[in-house]
């Protein structure tokens, strides 16, 4: 388990290093992530690097224990380089140069810009790929983020030429799987292909709209790789990661992770708007995390004060930041380091408060990330090789997410909420769920699979799909599943077209069920008893049977839910979006016809009930329970069983309780 | 009577035309309106001319008894033109290209852009003007729509100069009118002017921000004539047409009708918000449009599915579609062309529902379609000839609402609502009443004008107006009457200026009346009975007679409504905007006067009912009654007399009902 | 006193000046305000001068007893000179250049457009600095109004670097002060500094970011003196002054009444939104004027009808302009001149009303002025020498603002707000107070000092305040003081950092209060009784006294305000921000303490009351209590002695009463 902080030797005096380390090596520190903003440092002017403060920084660390992570800092390159090629800058969809100022401004297409970051990550790789106490290497920082996952700049035009004749090999079936000869876009020259940028309202075909998503993802994937791969060159063998941010979407997760040693997460639970939220939004982002290659990750940056730029969000109350740790250990995190280790006071991160205030005194979060330090020292050797194991998954496919962005379908509908929606059944029953890619190789680990909106999938995926049901799976499908080709535009068959044989049904009527205007929601021949917003389908079982029926409009009496047996399986599909009770009372259906258990049973929602587990050196399975509560007030439950909580160290049998903010890591005895 | 939809045969195989023909005729379907957005099919490069496609589909639908109505397409241009001449983009008011994406981001004005229109529309015209399956031409499509009425780019601004030359002749009359010697603005040279673009809060002198309005209304007034004269000139003899929107007014649709051989109207009533308004705004639509010539229209789009591009609008239930299409004929439409045929499974509208799903299989819509298809077959006969004949009418002028636009007076005013306001009286009374020019040219076909909002008139159509009340006629003006120059600078009278004699009174002090300090309005001695908005005047009686008075503030007691009889006639004034059940009462108290009588007595509103007349072949003056129950539930009346509802082909008398979504027509009968 | 109007002879036809001058002198004008828009008038094309059309209407003018302040025009530049150097134009943060339109869109640092500057000054200066009847000149207009005063053109970002290069010396120093070290961002040239123009979310150094609005401040003090210099170069010795905006806030209005020899102020009480708050906000901005240079000061610009260019705001009722009017004169204006003297019929401001409506004829706004006019003739000898006495200061900071405005901290929170919460506390009361300059060289001369949100502050004045105090003054400091240091970078401090003697407390935590978890206020140990909102902070007294503890969350129980006694004084300090009652009780406790008295003791809130007084020519010190009722109904008040009513020269004793708009001066008799 590593347990540290974020630290930037070159915002601080040089004396001040060493009573740094001191106070962090009190909290059980054992990692800093250090250099991923200092490109300016390592070579203050063009070919000259220095990197003598950075030997030092680390050496003087590992002096105290503490190894270091490294970051390469091309998320903000210097000034002189952006002066002498203004062309690196990003352009925004009208043309205008994103000029100096945040970060990550730079394009990643610019063939000037791959240039000069070979250079800087390969001098610092044949810096520092041999010294043990660099134990990782993270790239760049946070990759896409602050709107900069997409440049509308010349370099990017030429580049998605270039992506377009890989992807379609010819212009005329470009024409044709995008559509163009609507309103007479069609292409006549490779040339004419331009990008989806400033125009009337903004208008754009909808494949190209996607297709230059999905560029704009490759790139920065591309630009990883060139990073990843120059460090490989330079002899680097410590895992290399690079930091995400939980529901982050402008670039394929799935894809980044791919050529990653492990995932890296940065997590602010508190900055969150709705308080109530943030357990269950914290906890998808978690195991989104854990899904991208199904194992453990890191989190690189973890809060430990209010963030902020301009107008701050929450300060953490006392035992709040303990408590956040704890639900990253428990979903999977192996590292915690914490952002950062004092506020800086200056920059336009000044308000970005960390571990330590401005003044640099030890203070209230000290001791409370101190005590965590103590504490997770002790679970370190027991967690070691545990992790999540879930039987059931939701999938999470980033390219429908982005099609449903582009065209949302119903006004202010959002994948992302609408796959919460279901995620929180799971969180809120403490029943374990992996949010796992449409390209997961083999669904049969799973009880039960989730596909909300799968509008679009590959032919690959749907086949798995049936198969996985044929064999006996479970799947919950919803509205538009089998809509729309790959490619963006819609299927020219009866929906839910290739789902037609799967889930039994069939659909030529739809439409949204506005606001104002809502509908009922009636288990087969019950009374109304929930509400249907957004989305109506006027469905036909085809061997279907009908499992929750629509109670209003014309379309009154007819099927809301279905449920069909499909070889050893079952499929269900919901047809609109119920509300939270009618979909509890679902998934309990479904939990119960296949067997879901949660890891504690009677727990009220709001307290947060995980179980780690794995096989510990002895061979023999061991269980962890995390349970925490997120609750303003105390919480008393009964425990089957006899634990002891390894915080404690006291055994822990039939009622137990937790105060607010309180935290147990359960082990059963005997 | 025209019957059909939009078709795209570009846009399916050819093995498909055929079916869909056959479909088609089913229906009673008689014409297809093809080509608007055909231009890279028909000149896939530059000078390379292929019509054979257009040919052969002409030629099949005509096979199958239907005819063809031809889009120029210059609506989009094909991108090779757009590369080789990117100055054709519109630029916005910062001066960004439009770039290519959605549609028209021609700019009106673009020299090379009309030579390659002129090249394309000849070569049509050249290949089509005597093939006697074309019975008619619509020019481009939707002028000026999705905010691309205005382009402010150099040619526009060298056009402008050469408009505003043309007007004025001297630029000292310009600066006189326009006021330019305010904040030292006077321009000393013709070269100085400049378009009302991007400066300091966009604040522009009041006169040019008009002008530029006409003169960019006037650029597509002479690009529509442009087209229409190469028409002419190879031989067109057929209507020629445009589609028209409604109640957009980025262009003076009289000056754009002018030209025209009959006018065409887009009509999807169910993209408007508020369910309850949509009978009376569509309504006004189709009143607005049949005034623009005075006479029958086509509806060249009628909405036959749910109209999309990103987030859907509401799904047709059963029943709507019929009942909008029986609508738009009550109110003189001549032609429905349904848009689209078959909904497009790609491009920017690939969620713009048509007759088909995108399956292209006949569905519920395709059934409702025939079903009207069938009936209007039997009632076309009747028809012909007939319109709605009205006594009442409504100004609209465009110059005023652009002024309004320009300048709102009170926060949030919308010359377009108050006008809506008015008519609402109209249509929910059942009586007929016209929409009109102010240059109208002779108003004494009508026992009642009303003239909302007239701040600016002509000096003719203040000569008229007098005229026209002297004779007998009976208006309705209210405030900011008089206010303004043609050239939107303020008269330098008392107001109400030139209609103060008209009025019998003077106003010296006025304001706004905020939402949150509204004011009440009294009948004469009666008590406060009704709630005044927006606006008020402190109105002096100089002979005309107080109707309505104000019951607050400083200006209490003084009059709200009076009246003033003028040589054989009367002269309404509202001084505010009253609540609609003052509005109610006032327009009934005038209605009473003259003797405006509506269709059918005693239906209740939600029930539309309009009646077109006409003299039959016989000689014989005709009346058709259209009954159409807007409401969700069924409505019961009596009918004086004995009819007939060719629908049903039964006899009605006395007692009868129309379930929701039902319609009758009705023809008397002895 | 002066008393009068702007009048535009540019505007009218020469044969209507001598009636307007006519109308001025029967209502006692002695002043009209003249040119400062006529440049293309004085100077219609390059180097060609035309003034004989000002020097008649100067003439005409003081002909009729009426006297001229001149305006330099160049908030208007002509199209002639834009049109040569286009160069002139602002640029905004994007790069567009701000074109013709409104006004003010000249760049002040345009060396170009600096020398035609002095240019048109010059040959005004030469013109008019020996006419008698000119007798003051107001530069520009309306510096820096409508957003123009920051411009991100090349010519300012040349003009910042030459600024911080001034500032710094070295560019190690500025690198050193904004901390440019974060994200990379050192400068290593200083050719590579830029503006915090468009980027990335445009984020920018705290440290940047509040330099550039320095500088832009100071651009435009600049270019004030630049136009002040030729002025006195050319012999002009009657006062010079500049329209200021009241709470406007680009630029720091200190330092540009620095160069002026009085100020001046426009100012639209009714354009206000919130009809309560208009008196005690305007009463601000009266005392903010008054504060500048520490004395009384003109009304350039004061309401006299609808201000409006786009949507009308509310037209003054009858008597609004008179009440408005007296509380100018109350809190120091020594001059009245209304905006405008007719509404101009064309132009952006064709509604912007004056006192004759655009039919020029008097009206009930002209007979108002009139009588205001009357009543100020019989009272200006009295009130010569005479000013408002305060024995409180509230300090004001533009530097402190615009930190806040660039970082608000917590949520919507706006400096001016939080200031204008405590001054209305002593408006409310009729208790005199100054709102003076961080920079005062000596609060010896007030019993209470308040520094509202003193984040940061220069070591002069961190000096001043603790000698202030330890003499025995009395202050009162809030939240973030002592936060930051002077160039927006934190103090590396515990806070309240410098001020942790005076106050006697410390401040490890902190953070804000959301408004939907409001925190509660409890007098020591009284149960709660106010509410807390916007921050809170964990204080530590060490050595103060608590006054007002918070009631919830986990610092529960701390203090909220304190006060601690140092040297002869006290300081307090307050935590957060306290509901109205709650600082009225502090407030009034402190005013208890110190023995701060009202005007009047007895009136209710929505009546004003101020004192001018001031030694007469006899060596007597005079009193004139001004009473003004700005609620909606009468109202009725004791005084104590006998007084006259100067407007209705009756004596007042005991009982009086005033209407609504109803206005005493009161002058006490023996
Ligand atoms: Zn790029
Ligand atoms: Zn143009
Ligand atoms: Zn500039």
């Amino acid at each position: 388990m590593l347990f540290g902080a974020c630290y930037y030797p070159e915002h601080w005096p040089r004396e001040r290093w060493d009573a740094d380390a001191k106070m962090m090596r009190e909290a059980n520190f054992n990692v800093v992530r250090m250099a991923e903003f200092a490109w300016i440092k390592m070579e203050p002017e063009e070919g000259r690097f220095d990197f003598a403060w950075l030997d030092d920084a680390v050496a003087l660390f590992a002096s105290r224990g503490i190894q270091t992570i490294l970051g390469t800092p091309t998320a903000g390159p210097p000034k002189w380089l952006l002066d002498k090629y203004p062309d690196i800058y990003q352009r925004d969809f009208q043309g205008h140069a994103l000029g100096f100022g945040t970060r990550r401004s730079y394009c990643a297409n610019n063939p000037v810009y791959r240039e000069y970051t070979r250079r800087i990550v390969a001098e610092m790789a044949g810096r520092y790929a041999s010294r043990p106490e660099v134990i990782g290497w993270q790239i760049d920082n946070e990759l896409g983020a602050i709107d900069t996952a997409r440049c509308y700049c010349e370099h990017c035009r030429k580049a998605f030429i270039a992506w377009l004749q890989e992807k379609y090999a010819s212009l005329g079936r470009l024409n044709e799987e995008w559509g163009t000869i609507f309103s007479s876009q069609l292409y006549t020259d490779w040339e004419q292909l331009h990008l989806p940028a400033y125009s009337v309202h903004q208008g754009h075909n909808p494949g190209m709209a996607l297709d230059f998503r999905r560029f704009s993802s490759d790139s920065f994937v591309g630009y990883q790789k060139l990073q990843i791969d120059v460090l490989r060159e330079h002899g680097v063998d410590r895992p290399i990661t690079s930091n995400l941010m939980g529901s982050f979407n402008d670039l394929d997760y799935y894809d980044l992770a791919q050529d990653m040693d492990l995932v890296s997460l940065d997590i602010y639970p508190i900055m969150k708007k709705v308080p109530e939220e943030r357990p269950f939004r914290t906890g998808l982002n978690h195991d989104s995390m854990r899904g991208l290659k199904g194992r453990n990750y890191w989190v690189l940056e973890h809060q430990s004060g209010t963030p902020c730029t301009h107008a701050f969000s929450q300060t953490p109350k006392p035992g709040e930041l303990r408590r956040w740790t704890y639900q990253s250990v428990a979903r999977g995190a192996d590292a915690i380091v914490y952002f950062r280790w004092r506020t800086l006071p200056y920059g336009l991160e000044e308000f970005w408060h960390g571990i330590l205030q401005h003044h640099g005194k030890p203070g209230r979060k000290y001791a409370e990330v101190r005590q965590v330090g103590a504490e997770l020292a002790r679970l370190a050797d027991k967690l070691r090789g545990t992790t999540v194991k879930a039987k059931a998954a939701i999938v999470k496919c980033f390219h429908n997410e982005w099609a449903f962005e582009l065209q949302p379908h119903a006004p202010g509908f959002v994948y992302k909420d609408h796959l919460a929606d279901y995620y929180r059944y799971f969180f809120d029953r403490h029943i374990p769920v992996d949010i796992v890619s449409p390209d997961t190789d083999d669904f049969s680990g799973y009880d039960l699979v989730v596909l909300p909106n799968l509008m679009m999938a590959r032919d690959s995926v749907i086949r798995r799909i049936h198969e996985y049901v044929r064999k006996g799976g479970t799947v919950v499908m919803d509205f538009r599943a089998g809509a729309k080709e790959w490619n963006n535009r819609m299927r020219e068959e009866l929906l839910p077209g290739p789902y037609a044989e799967l889930l039994g049904i069939e659909i030529d009527d739809y439409g949204i069920i506005e606001e104002e205007n809502p509908n009922g929601l009636a288990w087969n021949d019950a009374p109304p008893s929930g509400r249907a917003r957004t989305w109506y389908e006027v469905i036909e079982p085809k061997g279907a049977e009908t499992v929750v029926r629509f109670t209003d409009d014309y379309f009154a009496g007819g099927p809301a839910v279905t449920r069909h047996r499909y070889g050893a399986g079952s499929a269900y599909y919901i047809g609109t979006e119920p509300d939270a009770a009618t979909l509890n009372a679902l998934f309990g259906r479904i939990a119960g016809e296949i067997g879901l258990s949660p890891a504690l049973p009677e727990l009220p929602q709001g307290v947060e009930a995980v179980v780690r587990s794995g096989e510990a050196e002895d061979g023999r399975v061991r269980e962890f329970v995390f349970l925490i509560n997120h609750l303003n007030g105390p919480v008393s439950f009964r425990l089957s069983g006899r634990h002891v909580d390894l915080l404690s160290g006291e055994a822990v049998e039939g009622a137990a309780s937790l105060e607010p903010n309180g935290v147990m890591v359960l082990e059963k005895l005997g």
